[in-house]
């Protein structure tokens, strides 16, 4: 049973409201249920405060909760993720490896480890202490997994892979698969072998049903603090710099280096040996084509800073006006 | 042994010539091969009615045969899907659970059932009447799966996920993964804990590699009769209302509500939190990031009315004028 | 140990140096490494040729080389793609079929073929010698799969496929799942069985998590040396002539027919029944919604050829100068 003021110093905000309140979940502010907390995330929302039903609010000023019980701070959707994990229903896992799990006798398995039904860990293998492996899952030859990891099912992670702490990976992803070359020598496309690995560092989270090349020579490298939604293609020798955030189907070619603090929108492709510099936000289906110098907003096929694209886009309107203009003249 | 007459009976359409005449199998009008029925399903097809090596023909109209035996049906696409359906390969599959798949001892199979090798089927679940589970398919804690439904082979269905009849799952396929939420807090990305499920309505198929988020606080909705083909990616919290068609590598962003009855051609993406009204029909690579009212044809990106789309394309022609009647001003 | 002469005479390039130099690995030349080799493939990389640590370079011509060991070859890029083989660690996989894989009885099984841990092999399947089978791939009745292959994990090869010698398919990827066809009659989507197969020729790679449809009545055609990147999406009838070249996330829908030799860069997307003539070369993101007569580059949406594309998107420095023009006029 958790208490409004057991929220309240869960997320270091100030209560305002009866600290014995019984919160029993977390609801939508628009689809508010009773005995729930909800927060106002957005302004546009606002609407709804006085008219949920759900019973506690997190807001980021006190003034807005009327005479709602509540939370006030300063960031309410971080707050709601605190106490979203509160609420999150525990599974029941058996912990240790799954008897029917294939663990090569040269695999070094950390503490408090579960691996799932089925999967297997090939030769040389660590795995950090904490670390849950899913079903199906698939652990290449002298790939290293660190430490609090979550590593869903169905997921092949290649051999020589190098993944750092608390990682998620969501099922049906692949790491450490072929990049794609191909050297082309009298109408005949010749294989370029392969043999850099993928380095991914601590805090980072992977969707669903991604592809992570391996490096050619060096490695593909994925920095701290990184998170990929579903269906994300990094191609050999990507770099990606910490704390980017890339949005589903986002297409990456090979040898791009993506600088920290990054925002790629779904559907963003980028061609090869392109530079992106930081703090980039690339909004949906940009393609780049040259490198961007970073810390703007950029759009459109090739990828423009977002004002110039607005004005490229602006030119129907302009094409409207000259032809009323010439129309004029000619009269 | 079929007969051209029990062909007509079962599509209920009109017999034109011998109705003992054996039909072997279907072959495409352009490819036709003797002893099978073709149809005409697209008129600029019509060419090949005269001279294609089937022995039948499934026409609109009656005056379309000539002399050519066949069956007359007003939806001869319609009526070739049922015709197909009699001619597709039995695959031979031995029925009951695999041994050496893993069902726990809390899970609810229901009658003639089939699971297949290694498939993992975990506490709680429940799955209906003459469903088949193919290979190492994993069915996370509480989901349930109702009747007739044929789940294919290395398919993740997370916990929680509650999936109606009839429903057909392409492998590779992730139901149910976190969605893409994150907080970001002076340089660090907060993960946003994913709380809510996935429900799936009646007669629903979802093609190979999809992958289909959980909500975050509410539920990501599917209804009944959508069909999702290959690489489509829903995020947390959309809702699909009955009978949409999505084309392959459809991106909708999270919290997005989708009318009944769209069309989705391939590579469309869609922006957070974006309505799109009944009966839109999205060209292809169209980028929604405004509502749309819906019951129309819209493309490009940002998506307009495929006219208004059209006369935006035509400004390089306007163009060319322009410059021609400006050179004749000049002069 | 290997020799820069070994070297040499594997790519039958001409020495230039020591031959009895020995090369321990490859390395980039702007990351190059003592006692490895590296490559000149791109001449904007020259710069680094005077710096690199590396110990030998391969180079289109000797001048290039000064004073610095190396391999002259005409094409650099594959001799180093045949010198990265050299270098490939060797993995140590048990041959023979794993104690924990599932084979039928009725399956054959070539010479020295591997079959991994979990792996299902079912009645009907062919495998030619010297093939490898991952873990955790399923292969489906009576599908056939050719000498030397290696096919990874968590595959699903639905029945009735026929893939040539040589393959290489990466993991997570299904091959020969139902194409997306439906008839709608009175707003019910009624499915149209999909009764053709999947064929692959010879020399086939396929990257990671694509999706390849089974055909509806005929089939699905991979022509011979055809190289697919991650997540490309095949529908169902597409043929694909020899030698294409198919960048990540490229989806290609019905009954397309592609020629020889072309090449799709990223996100390329093409409508159904369209036909895309040989050696043709796609822009990213272009979109083919019209049959191209192919031996060109095409770009944009819909498909253009590019310089024609290039005028089109120069319309707006047009409009520019046109408005100087008309304020003058109207002076």
């Amino acid at each position: 049973m958790t208490t409004l003021s057991e929220l309240a110093d869960l997320v270091k905000g100030k209560i305002v409201g009866d600290p014995t309140m019984v919160i029993t979940g977390v609801s939508e502010i628009q689809n508010g249920r009773e005995s729930t907390i909800t927060f106002l995330g957005n302004l546009k929302y606002k609407k709804y405060l006085l008219t949920t039903s759900a019973s506690a609010v997190v807001v980021p000023e006190a003034y807005l909760l009327g005479n709602k019980p509540g939370i006030v701070h300063h960031n309410p959707q971080l707050a709601i993720a605190k106490i979203l994990g509160e609420f999150t229903p525990e599974l029941q896992y058996t912990s240790g490896v799954n008897e029917t799990a294939y663990v090569d006798s040269k695999a070094k398995i950390g503490k408090n480890v579960t691996i799932g039904a089925f999967s297997v860990i090939e030769t040389g293998v660590i795995i950090g202490d904490n670390s849950n492996i899913g079903s199906h899952t698939v652990i290449g030859q002298k790939t290293s997994i660190g430490k609090n990891c979550n590593i869903f099912s169905n997921i092949h992670i290649y051999h020589g892979t190098n993944i750092g702490d608390n990682a998620i990976i969501h099922s049906g992803t692949v790491i450490g698969s072929d990049g794609f070359g191909f050297v082309t020598d009298q109408e005949i496309n010749y294989k370029i072998p392969q043999n850099g690995n993928v380095i991914i560092g601590n805090d980072v989270e992977i969707g669903a049903n991604c592809a992570i090349d391996r490096g050619t020579i060096g490695d593909t490298i994925i920095e701290e603090q990184c998170k990929l939604d579903n269906h994300v293609h990094l191609a050999h020798n990507v770099r990606l710099g910490k704390g980017c955030l890339l949005t589903a189907a986002v297409t990456i070619a090979g040898s791009v280096e993506v600088g920290e603090f990054c925002i790629f929108a779904g559907h963003v492709g980028v061609a090869p040996h392109v530079k992106i510099g930081a703090r980039s936000v690339l909004a949906a289906k940009t393609g780049v084509s040259k490198s961007l110098t970073g810390g703007k907003v950029y759009a459109g096929m090739p990828a423009r800073e977002i004002r110039e694209q607005h004005k490229r886009e602006a030119v129907y309107s302009e094409v409207v006006r000259i032809l009323k203009r010439l129309k004029k003249l000619e009269k």
